[in-house]
């Protein structure tokens, strides 16, 4: 080992930690002139350390136990990449962080529920917590909020996060297939895991979007006041008629400070055409964020995949081994703030509607007297051709689909409510947030 | 004054600079959470000291003599944004860094042609030159690229990095408005200086794109190796041409490295109409960068201003309080190459040809000739209707326009001046890069 070197140890030898690997040993040269000093991986852990991994780890240490990294006093920084929002990996942080040890992690979910308690811990000892990579990869938007807008008051932060998702959105339209048929094959092509819950459940977007609102509005409120909504109810129809009314469909993670309470959400939402978000494509992630100062700031790049993430866990390496120290979330917890959530009832906005119509006389003058009923009005209306049939029934079934102006959510709840449960209409109807940025 | 603080010195108080000391005011209790201590302006510097600029500096020193400020112990960071590359100026921040004290700059003129030797100085001394603000303002570019991708070997650098020239160009689209006229519009509307030169002749660009590939490369070449062309030969045609063939035209700054040298050059450029800077509108500044890593990195935000700018400013001012150092250009000095040039004569692309070519049988075999004996291939080729008089002539020209295939600079410099002194056409023809990302 090169004198001076920052020594570092990789828990987890996925194909995010071979990268970092690869990357540190490839780039050798040109990030220790960056870092002032080499940066050296002295120790490893993994499930399996019998793998042909394609790299000799030879004069590396490997430790069978991935929590005997935080006790190893030959480790400068432990790299965690094991995942998981308890287990092996919380202990493992958790145990560094107490020791001084700092710690890179591209770990969401742990971040996103632990992240406070632990920002605290490495707060106390002296200890780094990055995350670069936790959010977006190699988009370096923890950096830009963090650091390059620190005069802002941020006003909102929008996340195009989970590429899988884009990924199932963006081929339902450019193939005009379905969700399932994409679904499917997007696992086949591994870009999608075989229990894809997390992602499409918009659950990994709630727990990036939660770390940046973390960061951008100083919030220590507790992640289970994210609204969480998933896109399994996305039909290949609603994506047409979103595009016939000028929006494209994103799952999308919303962010807002108003006054001194949030609003988090993540929900499939229509984002018109022109919007700095619609035209980032399956691939890529994409954060769009408002600073009273600096004003927009539009950030895209590959927000997933085994290089950008080491280019993200590199970037906090770098800046370990320059011996910067930020706090994990830009200021000290202390000065942060146990914002209230502003609850999604209270949303105020425009919104999508799709229903499944009888063909019969009167179905429309009922629907629209539901919403006229509940002072919602509508601002375009579509009844399509296409007949949709129920198993089971003879009845023959259209799909109505309409833009409301703008009204609350939760008014917006109880009109679905009246039109699920009419007799008229077949299955619960899809509603959708209209997000205008 | 409080306990710790950052004591901070401005020298020009034009509009950044009361921009920077309105939102140190405003913004104090955050920045000073943020950066672990208040940040506070201790002295000011500007030509005029009994003009009203709205704020009361009680307790703040004025100094007569910018230069001064170098000299005064009991400031920490010089904020210099008086511009120009020499001048008051140059021998403010060279004197700062000399005795050891930090440099926050907006300076891109000072930095182009000075950069490197400053940041020298401050190695030396072990003060910080720090210049976000510097290139497209609050957009946090300059972190992005010197932190952000520290784990990158960059491929390209493409900005879009003066709003005056793409408000310009958009303005001539969007309303089918003339250089002139809308160059007169923004002077009177204050988006255009009086003197306009260093925007729309593209030095300020130049300038911006050198700091940058400064950065991405470690490159320490002269300034005089950017090759740089302005906008003022782009007419309203040209933009509805480059329209109808799929692209638009911008003001781009370009630098890419290919093996161990770098291609630098500025000069206005087709972009097929989905490349990600296509659609970057008016007031806004667009960089893409590749990295090996990273991958793409699109950034978008306001790149002028008071506010944006003060953003850069601030961002600066907190990484500095917050004791983070990090060499100027990413690396010291002595680690970055004198990386020769690539001539914008062995540049391989596509190119847009724009001739005025009279109306009289025979002209377009002869032009088709030169092209075919330079071996020139066309891709497309238009011959418009809109008839041209050249005063004091007789004879009726209509516009040629063509989109070639590949081919090299020297190439097309030749075809340009045997087009250029053909009898037939009416003034030197309009050669344009045509850049595809």
């Amino acid at each position: 080992m090169k004198d001076g070197a920052l020594r570092v140890g990789i828990a987890g030898l996925g194909t995010v930690g071979m990268g970092v690997v690869r990357l540190l040993t490839q780039q050798g040269p040109l990030i220790e002139a960056r870092a002032g000093r080499p940066i050296e991986v002295v120790a490893v852990s993994a499930r399996d350390c019998n793998k042909d991994r394609g790299f000799s780890f030879k004069g590396v240490a490997w430790l069978d136990d991935a929590a005997s990294m935080a006790q190893a006093s030959d480790i400068d920084v432990v790299v965690e990449l094991i995942g998981g929002s308890d287990g092996i990996a919380k202990t493992l942080v958790e145990t560094c962080l107490e020791q001084g040890r700092s710690v890179v992690t591209g770990n969401k979910a742990l971040l996103a529920h632990h992240g406070l308690k632990l920002a605290a811990l490495g707060e106390k000892s002296g200890a780094v917590l990055a995350y670069e990579a936790a959010v977006a990869a190699g988009l370096p938007v923890i950096k830009a909020l963090r650091e390059g807008l620190a005069g802002n008051n941020i006003h909102h932060v929008y996340g195009m996060l989970n590429g899988t998702c884009n990924y199932i959105l963006c081929e339902m339209e450019s193939r005009g297939a379905d969700f399932s048929d994409v679904l499917a094959e997007a696992q086949r092509l591994g870009y999608a895991e075989a229990m894809p819950d997390l992602d499409i459940g918009g659950m990994d977007t709630a727990h990036k979007l939660f770390i940046l609102s973390n960061l951008a509005f100083g919030n220590v409120g507790a992640f289970e006041g994210v609204y969480v909504e998933g896109i399994e109810r996305i039909s290949l129809a609603d994506i047409r008629f979103a595009g016939e009314f000028g929006y494209r469909i994103k799952l999308l993670g919303v962010a807002l400070k108003e006054g001194d309470k949030v609003l988090q959400q993540v929900h499939p939402a229509l984002v018109p055409l022109d919007s700095p978000l619609a035209s980032v494509d399956g691939v890529l992630s994409g954060v769009f964020i408002t600073g009273d100062h600096a004003g927009p700031l539009l950030m895209v790049g590959s927000g997933a995949g085994a290089e950008p993430t080491a280019s993200g866990v590199v970037a906090d390496l770098v800046d370990i081994a320059r011996g910067n120290h930020i706090h994990t979330y830009g200021a000290p917890v202390a000065a942060m703030e146990r914002r209230q959530t502003i609850g999604i009832e209270k949303r105020i906005g425009a919104f999508y509607l799709r229903l499944y119509v009888a063909d019969k006389a009167g179905s429309m003058a009922v629907i629209t007297q539901i919403l006229a009923e509940a002072g919602v009005s509508i601002e375009q209306i579509v009844q399509a051709k296409d007949e949709v049939r129920i198993e089971g029934s003879e009845q023959v079934y259209l799909p109505v689909v309409m833009i409301t102006h703008e009204t609350d959510t939760q008014t917006m709840k109880h009109v679905m409510e009246g039109l699920g449960s009419h007799r008229d209409v077949a299955e619960p109807p899809l509603m959708l947030f209209i997000e205008q940025f």
